[in-house]
């Protein structure tokens, strides 16, 4: 066991802490008080810069253009540039996209490659992701009201998602829809397809007030009709009826990346806590940091984030060295982990800002409210619960072999 | 001992309850996503009818035109009200306006009572209650860098406050403000004064984004600015160096407004939660309410629901039959300990909901966001944690008596 | 609302208490280092301490030979006996047999009241109840191995038991068996007898080690066998296949002595928690209680325990006025919520009270690892969580009414 | 970053499990029942079999008659040991004769190695630890009341210490004693000892009763007086003054001892609990894995020994790389994060074993029980959030730079 990284590595991850504290926090009050639109002149500055560094798309091959990070070195960056809000947009692997970019890679045809792919690849234009339905549970993937009907040459998509984040802005979606319902395997329904949003009959019925915000743009998730909705066939993603599969194989690797953007999230707030408690005073005299409690809190912070990102990299070594299928278990257990531990980090921040924390004049209180959202998407932590404790359950017989 | 309640409060409970359902939940969905003052007229409107149903003002002496409910009746029509985040406002008793009228109450001259006090429970104009600071902690109020410095007939107020909820659109505001900074005792060196908000030199410098929220009106936070604001000394409320006790007095039965409130906001949430888990399919055969986790959630809550609402209601009794002064020790407990209690019931709530949850369509994210802060105002759970403890080590010697 | 308690309560309850400190504390030493037997003369001497005091059996009606006190009265009395760990069985109220007491006061005939109540009920013998099986799950009552076969005038009982507390030493037990296994509802195929426990073939096959304590007499838990055990068929309490229901009706109110038991266990180690706060140096100058922690734990268990305490009141007063059918599901949440508050404050107390807390110089070692079972016995936690959830879901749609 | 262990090393782990699987895990029952002496001669006969695998004192050089191990191959060797109370005794690296030997090799004189190092490495003899004091608070290590007075070429020893644990049976103790009492620093006052335990005035008072056992030989905690204990000055370990210095260095590593044999215990746990849920039937057709609370605690309790692991092995690997001094702050961490990953964990897997759980027919109650200890002995959590928030507050100025 070695847990010592490249000094070349150390490099690059020095790079970046430095540019999202010079760079991007400067920003975060405006991104905090205005719209996201009229911030967008001032990041696409900033990924001029990013492409200079030569770390645009950092995990995405060198061959699509990217800076060529494998999955633990990614995660690293990814840690720091989750200590702001603006980082993984600016470095062009934000989610919706990089997840979007990963499957287009593995999945699409050379013709949806050069029309989807590249100009997302290269910062060109965005994408979202259209999977979750108002009234169908997320957590039943297989059961979806959505569906697209062969007609012809083409598909025709009807029905209602809502979430589909970052719709508003962006240039088409991935769309998740039941194409063949008597299909015997639940898990063989569904089929995934390449929709630009200036279809017709593609609606945004409206940004959805999320805690408070409607939001703009890339900060922003849409209610989305589909009525008659018509696409050429070539624009399926890979087979029929393999929607389920791909989106699996979508969202397991994306889940590491959320666990590294929030254990970034978890560095600032921890980093802002010690800076709070070891400057503000309570008498003239002692600081908060002189209390017991903060103090506690501050030390069990510390240990959870620690164990928690050990856990996060190792998580990205067993996909590196075996492949996702073999971290299948631990994936999911990261998920719920990290979002836990992030909660309870973000909690303790807050209070020990005070009235100060529930204000905007820190990021806590937008992560506080947005990242609730943490322990929901992409698979709530019940869901995820369950699928560690059936798969271990499952390999008891042969567990006696570990050592 | 005997929990039960006249058939006369209960009637008035389930008109207020009614009330509540029929007229006030609504129009939250305009409240959630219109600024508030566009809310104002159907308010008002609203508060019209409360009049007609001789409930206005519920906390308050008949003789000075209140409804003249008594504390322990007044704590179970706020549980009621709390249920909706327009309950309080359209009742007239709302924070800040039912803490300043205790106040006034109790300690106002009588020019005084008939300048600000009478419009204030006619519900005919608004007051805001302005002592956080930005630059000195909440958690040390004897501490505070405001002053009010006598200059013949008059006191001139320089400082900044901040937290000055719903100054904006309020017709004064109480002030609290170093009048003796070389008083023996730190307790006895601040005054309060009745400052109206056309005073020159009082100046609300921005309405503070409180979670992503600058809001309006009564729905806002103000950070004030104070600059030579000249007020004629018989605005001062009780004697000079009062300041700190009239501040502890306002603050006390406060507090039990605080918690019923937020008992209401638990049962809201937990009615929420339950008509979710009952409804909500996760396959065509099973609803959210068979998993066993949400069942356990719905239990526990029902259980720390119970608990914390017997403990007001036994505080208010207290209060009732003993004075505020042999409560202290009740009033702080219930204060942390409603506050947790609502949070995690507002959590496991947001969770039932899944996405839904963390949207405006339901008044949960509201509260979770918004009511972040009961863990901080009027004290924060640390504070009030060392008040109990400290009181309960200091009666050691008798506690043997107790049975 | 009326939480005030009558002079003449007052007085008893303040009566027991000093017995309690007085009489019962002085003999805790001998009961957690020596053997229960040897310390059976002393207990008996201080039983004829309490009949003399009138306050023998107070749980049961002035008519039958015991103290008359009603579930509200029995609930203040039983949380001081609780303090001690020798309190209830001192006073003739300790589980099994005041459970059984209850049982039988309701549901035997005439002539199993002389043979088996009258004694019990004046402390000349013991008894216990022999329910819980090895191999059987007790979260699934309805679902056991031992049978009892009719065979002419007899009954014949086969089968294993375990956890029949308090067997050895004990003149007969409870038992239950299946005597109707092909009846349609599983709820009627058991039945009730009373069963001698020098009936040849009832065999104690083990005290089981519990916590590392077979322990012995009154403190022990047995595992028995039933082999061939054959008793009159006038021992069976009750009508056959009966079984079930008269367990659940011995239940309910026994969950009630159970929880006020727990209470004064949590208010004994608050008490110590707070006297060696108060007391333990840690340096010259500081005690343990001038720590923040120490004194967050104290306000904690402060407000945890005046709230489950309130809610068990309350339940009692439910059953009281309404009858235990009124109060089933608040007597499920009481069942979990005090088992949790009791094992919290005992945590605490312990690491207040550090290396000392371990030792069994205290009796809240003994607590902490016996009082781990509060959320096992009777029902586990998960079992009354989903009875409480299930009976809310189920009631949902006259919610509306209740304010 | 890697993760992998060598082949080697992971043959050995496998024979260590193995080991402890066939050899210990079948003398639990009898350990669990019977005096520990009564189990000596079954052990010091698995002892010799653990010499001839060469594996006898994995944790010291060879060059000291140990098997070589550095500090991360220890700590995975550990974590199998801790799979039983019996693991570490056989394998001769025990506490408290493990942190004796390192603190021995370390800083004993040639003289001091051979009349007392020797024979504990051959596990000829045993030793014990003696530094807690019962009227002394041990967060508070340079505060204590025994002393060693200088007499002639002897030092004269009077206190009383408890919590010596292993005593009975040991042939010397190491003990702390103030030789300095006017030293300038605090920490400058105390010396350690050698002390055999057959000098005059070395007197155990009593094997303290811990948990209701006051256990026999190894397994126990001695009070124990000192007085006028005369040892020559040669027993003197390292310089007049040391004492707290070199408890300090003695206690750093033997804390990744600790928490390594509670991994191993949580995995013992975590097993036991599968093992459970997966064959306890609760209906004919379910078992209690079936349930989705049940399932929750499995996935949290992997994630979070996971999770645990890696950051304990991680701290090892610093030690090995930078030194204990580099790790000060994660030795700290670890301490009181395991401790708390191992509570829950043995309370989950608790509770899904029923009543079998608090039985000793598994050893889950025995380590609930005496684990309890875990988040007090060397230093409780308290002490060691301390330590860790003021470490990290103090090197704020220096953050910015880690990447």
């Amino acid at each position: 066991m070695d847990f010592s990284i490249s000094t070349e590595l150390q490099s690059t991850l020095e790079t970046v802490r430095a540019f999202v504290q010079d760079e991007l926090v400067p920003l975060e009050h405006e991104f905090l008080h205005r719209p996201f639109v009229q911030l967008l002149p001032a990041l696409h500055k900033k990924r001029k810069h990013v492409r200079e560094l030569g770390l645009f798309a950092p995990h995405i091959e060198r061959s699509h253009g990217g800076a060529g990070f494998n999955l633990l070195e990614f995660a690293l960056i990814s840690e720091q540039l989750g200590q702001s809000p603006l980082g993984h947009f600016v470095f062009n692997c934000q989610a919706p996209d990089a997840g979007n970019m990963e499957l287009l890679l593995a999945h699409a045809s050379e013709a949806q490659k050069a029309e989807f792919l590249a100009p997302l690849l290269a910062g060109e234009l965005r994408s979202c992701f259209s999977m979750t339905e108002p009234d169908y549970p997320g957590s039943n993937p297989v059961w979806m009201g959505t569906t697209a009907t062969r007609d012809g040459d083409d598909y025709v998509i009807n029905g209602r998602k809502w979430f589909t984040s970052s719709a508003e802005g962006a240039s088409f979606a991935i769309v998740m829809a039941t194409t063949n319902p008597e299909a015997a395997s639940s898990h063989a329904r569904a089929s995934m397809f390449l929709v630009p949003t200036d279809t017709p009959g593609f609606r945004i019925v409206r940004n959805i007030a999320v805690m408070g915000e409607a939001g703009s743009d890339y900060a922003s998730h849409a209610e989305i009709s589909y009525e008659d909705c018509r696409i050429p066939a070539e624009n399926r993603i890979g087979a029929e009826g393999a929607g389920f599969f791909l989106a699996q194989e979508r969202l397991g690797p994306g889940r590491i990346h959320h666990c590294m953007r929030w254990l970034g999230i978890c560095r600032r707030a921890f980093d802002l806590m010690c800076q709070r408690a070891a400057t503000r005073q309570i008498t003239p005299e002692t600081t908060l940091g002189d209390q017991q409690i903060v103090q506690s809190w501050i030390a069990e912070s510390h240990a959870e984030i620690l164990a928690a990102r050990l856990m996060v990299l190792h998580t990205a070594w067993i996909i590196e060295t075996q492949g996702t299928n073999g971290a299948r278990t631990e994936i999911s257990a990261i998920k719920f982990h990290v979002a836990d531990v992030l909660q309870r980090v973000l909690d303790r921040a807050i209070q020990v800002h005070g009235a100060l924390g529930i204000t905007d004049d820190t990021p806590l209180a937008y992560w506080y409210r947005h990242e609730r959202a943490a322990r929901i998407y992409d698979g709530p932590d019940e869901v995820h619960k369950g699928v560690v404790s059936r798969r271990l359950l499952k390999s008891l017989q042969t567990q006696g072999e570990r050592p």
